[in-house]
């Protein structure tokens, strides 16, 4: 079968590239091209920014509640399509149905939380800050805001823009060139919603080129990008350059810290969990498990333990527990850190390369991978977007919290403890945006924001919830003052003013 | 065709009442018996309390997020069915379908509020209140909360129930026994989106009984009723002095007054629509028309022209604008009221005492009903609910002002003028709970909460929006401290702690 | 020495009352007259309501900031004033220097909350909740507030009424009869400030006779009430059957339980200090000592040992740490209480009665005094106010907490132990308005509300912090639309609208 | 008598600089050099950058409330030396006593909102995001902030820090180079109030030279910067380099636009002092003045007889109301604009330049200086930082919105209308960050933020009031979960769990 050829959706139109160049996207699992998808021509782009920008004073004017009503739809719609996203996710990303479906769920509670966004609009308002003179502010929009999600969640992070449009900014998302599919069929449903036409538009193509491009396009406000530290970092000053907004969330190599008293057997499938869902392809995804001296021999026997029974494979099939990372590509340079921690002296603990997946003979896979390492090694410090996990051993809570801190990263901190005392003081030491108390993937939901330190991010309004309303508008203050009075035109006053009024 | 007996809705079934006392439900255009509806017993109200009790616990463990899903389940079906609950409206109610459909456009506004549950029930924290020292406050609800809809509203005000639900407490809705159909089938339609058995549950039967029995048995938390002032005065002190919580929202005589600068030409048919829109049978109706004398003779001519071309009819007929008032009984209670201010020397300019509607003679009628009136006057004063106004020449804005501020109500105050000066200190002046500006039926939106002043309200939590959330929930507070320190189990701490902690 | 008569502060004026009847203040721990207290006649109760009504409009009208300017001036004012006015708590109160010290910490805190009136009085507003109209709220000042503090902290409840004036309301503060010094101490300092006349007023006398008057009185809105759940109760009810606002603390019988884990050498100091802190006359004061089994034997033992270190005498004294209670009828009841436990059958491990305390052996002294008893005696289930404590063993904290939720009163539960998750699960499941975990008595600073449950508390808005706000405040909703535009007066709008404003 | 020379102030102690450059400090009135200021040598900036990073942890663990009782003391302490820095600003800047005074006034007010830091600190907390999962973020500070305040506002800006401070952060400031003495002396008095050493330093010194060094020294973590839109750009983009967070509010052409029933005699006094007050230096003063056809004329006319009355000297004389601008540089080059605006064709209908000040021949004089100029001339387009104005005549208010719409800065746009209609629009069509209505210099006070749009503002997080703390503050999300259970350590509950504790 012919793989499809994506089109963009501008201006309420679906419309196909006159590109020449048309990306692979290919499912992991068999390595078959599943689709094509545009490089979106620099011509493209300014006609979708351009009728974005003519969409926007229409939507800013369509009051909150009826914005509202479009998104309630739109819930309503996704809903109905959730298995038929997360299918597209399984083929395009690799990861299992369980996780698909899992993000799915944290998606719709984006959408959800958006809903609410004429109660997130909600102004302040001053009377009498002087006699006479009352102040408050409006939240208003600013106009066409870029979203750039990764191939890691193509649904959930593609979603950012429902804040956006809450908000009364019109939206374009560029896909991630590995995981187009599954954003085009989610705009595709709001297209059944009936979004006013440039409200929302989807263009394909390469970061580095139609990502650029955009961010640096005149006509947009702003950039919500999520990816790597390194182009993140990019993009920020990019966007800040050229005198954008711009929210960046990078990369992240997260730690769990197990006190003595944590619960090992309650608590090692959430830690091995933390590892290696999602294919340890998430910026939540915890990369290194310190435990204190006293419990980690057994820490250490149960993660292998559990990290064993990982059952590789396409991510449809019953039973499979870990798929394929993204792309070839990526599962070179995995295979590379790995070498490299072997050469830094880091032990091997469990060996993920070369897995035999007999029905997947050409899949990108690398099973669970686990070293013994120390906080000075490149595979201690630095990201590896997929299975390939160290342990260490630490003294006591002090030094652990001590290794996290010198991470280079600040995405989040974890401690398994069922003490009161150390969760409270390991929050308040560690340097992250994120902290979890026996989780290892403190994922707000879309009620709370969300955000890294350090290279995690850069930026200084956090992503979703009340934040990404903030983000998404500029407040506008007005302060007012009336010459006119009662006085002015009274025919009834002739004594005391407050008596006349019925005020004693 | 027999008409149908309502059924209460109990812990998740349909259950017939084995009562004796049977009410009957008429259409009042037609006079015709539609339904019977049940003057639930003593013991099915024991035991329904009982039984939301039991749904209590377990639902107010349900996370809220949890809890909003079958909220947006709940929106989702509702919307599906608008139509139909319209039509039953217009069949128990009286009022046009136009009016029936825009009561459940803002309905649908409360679900949608009250999609915002997990946002609504944040609490606050605050670290570090003293060294060491926590404090946060959480939303908890209360237990069973008792809802009394009024007849004029029966879908929208039926419908406080769902920031009850949103904020994790059961409900118990004792229907209108006049316009009970129209709640039960949205009760029909909550039970599709399978809410727990228990936490919602609909009961049908008079005020003095079913409602009595509610708000005083021992097992319901508080009450929600809206209705008459002198009713719900009643229940406002039957719930106090049985240690409940209640907001009690009464009757109005709301005042327009308008400006010399007002462009009459443009805000006569709002001010006429206020008057008579939902046959005057609201408490954000108007019931006095001030204007001041550049003015008034203008305003008094337009206004009995637009008045005198609604058509009254059956409000499912096309052309009709004002259908019947609820009952016979408010109906003779009205011409009372009219007969009273004939009596008091008021001018009728307008009667609309027994009208001719020729397909409907059986219908309790009454056509727009106009009088020029003096504020001494029990016409000017009481609440007439029903289309019968007065129009009042007043001097200056200052002698409008004291007329609207002498009333025993205060539920809201209306201005005409483009200036914003004087619409200003209207707003501050006037002693009410809701002020419109060009606006004669300032209702809030969802996101905004209701509630009168005086005998419009007793209570001091306004009903809907974020209140509603206040009224429904207590805030506990919880302070916390340590005694655990990582210094307590430290081996790596020789030298500068914070140093140590990486935090330089 | 004459004892003084105190004065009433009316309208800005220090005012001898006509009474006849004068009440005697004594210091409990040398039972000497110190000042006399007037029964302040109706007369003068009317009058004072009247001139705090003239004063409302122009204090309403004052701007936030510049009332905030006001409490600014008075927090520096008490501030240097603070060990005199500790002075005279001791003497008319009775409670050692270091708790009245304690007391007026927190009480600046109430100021400096209040200081935030502008802040905290903000509102609410919503551009274009539909098009072209807009919505907000304001938070209007109510009128003449009554304020009715108890004695056991006579400067720092009586400061509930710094709220009342952040937020544009006029104060009558109703001294307690047995400590009315402090507060008139207080109110010198406030006239300092300059507060306009008529805002901030001071009578004295009886709750039943001069409290009621003003609860009753036509002129008032509402009353913030502390003190006895009795009274508290009689007090609310009266003021609703009024119809005015009210929110009316009462009693305690507050748990403690300590779980096995607690590190028993570090909380006992503060659970014995949490049982007899301000002579135990206080409703965060613990009551009722539950331990588990395991640590229940060196719980009892240490509590025991501490309490016999507590050094009986007069509060100003040096090394005194526990002094008289605040009257010989206070003293005579408690007496009772004890026998009764006694013959119910309850241990008495300590018996404090009949203390010798040398250099006041007209004091009103009792030493600390401590049952093991059960739930169902009377000594264990009702408020005793003062040094008169119990202690239980208890099998688990599953019935620890049973027995805390079969209390008649709410106000506070506390639970000692270093696990986050029992700590959490007692703070979810314990009926009271305020959770300590491992302080005794969770009082919320002023930045936080405070109220209990059941009798603990009559009313829905609980006290201080911001819901002080909301308790002296009502929402005024203001909806407003425009009809002049500038299409109605222009010249240059010959094309496209938004493209002439520059909007592009 | 021999000039000053400042000293700056590091961890604490007043140390006298190393430098070999000092700066002249000049009273503008009269040319006097009045202080020396230093240009900090490298070694002093890094130091006291390396201090107050030490400076911090402790800072940090400050509880705000004890943070905020230092902030009131700071409030107390400058009211008692209000008058004397009023003298420093008038003798360094120029301005008049009378505006020095207001620019105090609304300084306190920054103080006075940072005192609510306890308040506006608080975090937000959901309980059960998921079963057993709770949800929460706490606002933490950053570490050292750098201040740069412009010279205009020599007291009331470089108070920005007091939010920082409220936060927990510390702070460097680096005086303006032109008007250093004020902040020297408020810092003075801060020391009184004994803030911890390190927490609050003072550095002098150049913009590019020691003001650059902070910005871009390592241990800073962010920059609030107040000047000109070309320095603001540059300072924001370094930090942005350099990772760091950064609001740098930029200058200002703010227009007024006055509406055909303005009521002329009233309005034009306001707009006359918006044009001059405080020589001309601010961001809100008003630039370009617009009216409508109809009344332009009148307001010609009467803005020049106003301006005209303005009378030139020494601000601390009586009857001055027009100062000299700060520096002879400043002088020059706005007769260098106004040569232009003359080459340019615009009509100068008042020309200041030259005055005669006859007691002051040396000071930096200009007088009211007024063109009648186009929108595409530079006059008309630029700022010019002094008194230099210019009118126009529109043709209708949409021609007014569309001129103020075209300016490349953002800061303000005021409206003089009674039209309720009018002013709404206005505001919602003009793109910039504060609205005046009917008020010229719409400066929020500090309760709410301030910050404008397009080059007058660089950053995404607005100055002053909540959005302050914002800025200073990362939000840190903590998600937490329990293993450990009543259930666990159960020995009672042998039947229905709900029950045995009580909840029924």
């Amino acid at each position: 079968m012919e793989p499809k050829r994506l089109k963009n959706f501008i201006n309420g139109q679906w419309v196909e590239s006159k590109t020449h160049r048309w990306l692979e996207v290919r499912n992991p699992a068999t390595d078959e091209v599943i689709a094509l998808c545009p490089e979106t021509t620099p011509d493209e782009i300014d006609r979708t920014v351009r009728l974005a920008q003519e969409a926007f004073w229409s939507w800013r004017n369509t009051p909150p509640p009826r914005r509202a009503k479009f998104l309630f739809d739109f819930h309503e719609k996704l809903q109905k399509h959730q298995d038929e996203i997360a299918g597209l996710i399984v083929n395009e990303n690799g990861k299992t149905l369980a996780d698909a479906r899992g993000e799915i769920t944290r998606a719709m509670e984006y959408v959800e939380h958006a809903c609410a966004g004429p109660e997130l609009l909600k102004g302040s308002h001053a009377e009498d800050v002087g006699t006479g003179v009352d102040t408050m502010y409006i939240r208003e929009p600013l106009g066409v805001f870029v979203f750039l999600p990764p191939f890691n969640f193509p649904a959930m992070i593609a979603l950012y823009f429902v804040w956006g449009l809450a908000a009364g900014d019109t939206a374009i998302v560029k896909s991630s060139r590995l995981c187009p599919m599954t954003v085009t069929r989610i705009v595709e449903i709001a297209e059944e919603c009936g979004f006013p036409k440039g409200v929302l538009n989807l263009l394909h193509g390469s970061g580095s080129g139609v990502g650029e491009a955009l961010v640096t396009h005149p006509g947009t406000v702003g950039v919500s990008f999520v990816g790597s530290s390194e182009v993140g970092e990019r993009v920020y000053k990019t966007a800040i350059h050229h005198n954008k907004r711009a929210q960046c969330q990078g990369g992240a190599k997260n730690h769990v810290l197990i006190a003595e008293d944590a619960i090992i057997d309650e608590i090692m499938q959430n830690v091995v969990d933390s590892c290696f869902g999602h294919v340890g392809e998430r910026c939540f995804a915890v990369s290194n498990v310190l435990a204190v001296e006293k419990v980690y021999g057994k820490v250490k026997e149960k993660f292998l333990d559990l990290s064993k029974k990982l059952v590789l494979g396409y991510g449809m099939e019953k039973g499979v527990t870990l798929g394929p990372v993204v792309s070839k590509e990526a599962l070179n340079e995995m295979l590379v850190e790995v070498d490299q921690g072997i050469k830094d002296g880091a032990k091997l603990l469990l060996d993920g390369r070369n897995p035999r997946v007999d029905k997947y003979p050409k899949g990108y896979f690398i099973g669970p991978t686990v070293f013994e390492a120390e906080p000075e090694m490149r595979i201690f410090q630095l990201e590896v977007f997929g299975p390939v996990r160290c342990l260490k051993k630490v003294k006591d809570l002090a030094e652990g919290v001590q290794i996290i801190n010198q991470s280079p990263y600040g995405h989040t901190a974890n401690i398994y403890t069922e003490n009161g005392g150390w969760a409270r003081e390991f929050a308040r030491l560690v340097d992250v945006g994120q902290v979890g108390i026996n989780i290892g993937t403190p994922a707000p939901i879309a009620y709370f924001p969300v955000g890294g330190r350090k290279i995690s991010m850069f930026g200084d309004i956090r992503g979703r919830a009340n934040e990404a309303i903030d983000f998404y508008t500029d407040k506008k203050v007005i302060i007012s003052r009336w010459h006119s009075s009662f006085q002015g035109v009274a025919k009834t006053l002739d004594d005391g003013f407050a008596m006349k009024y019925g005020k004693k």
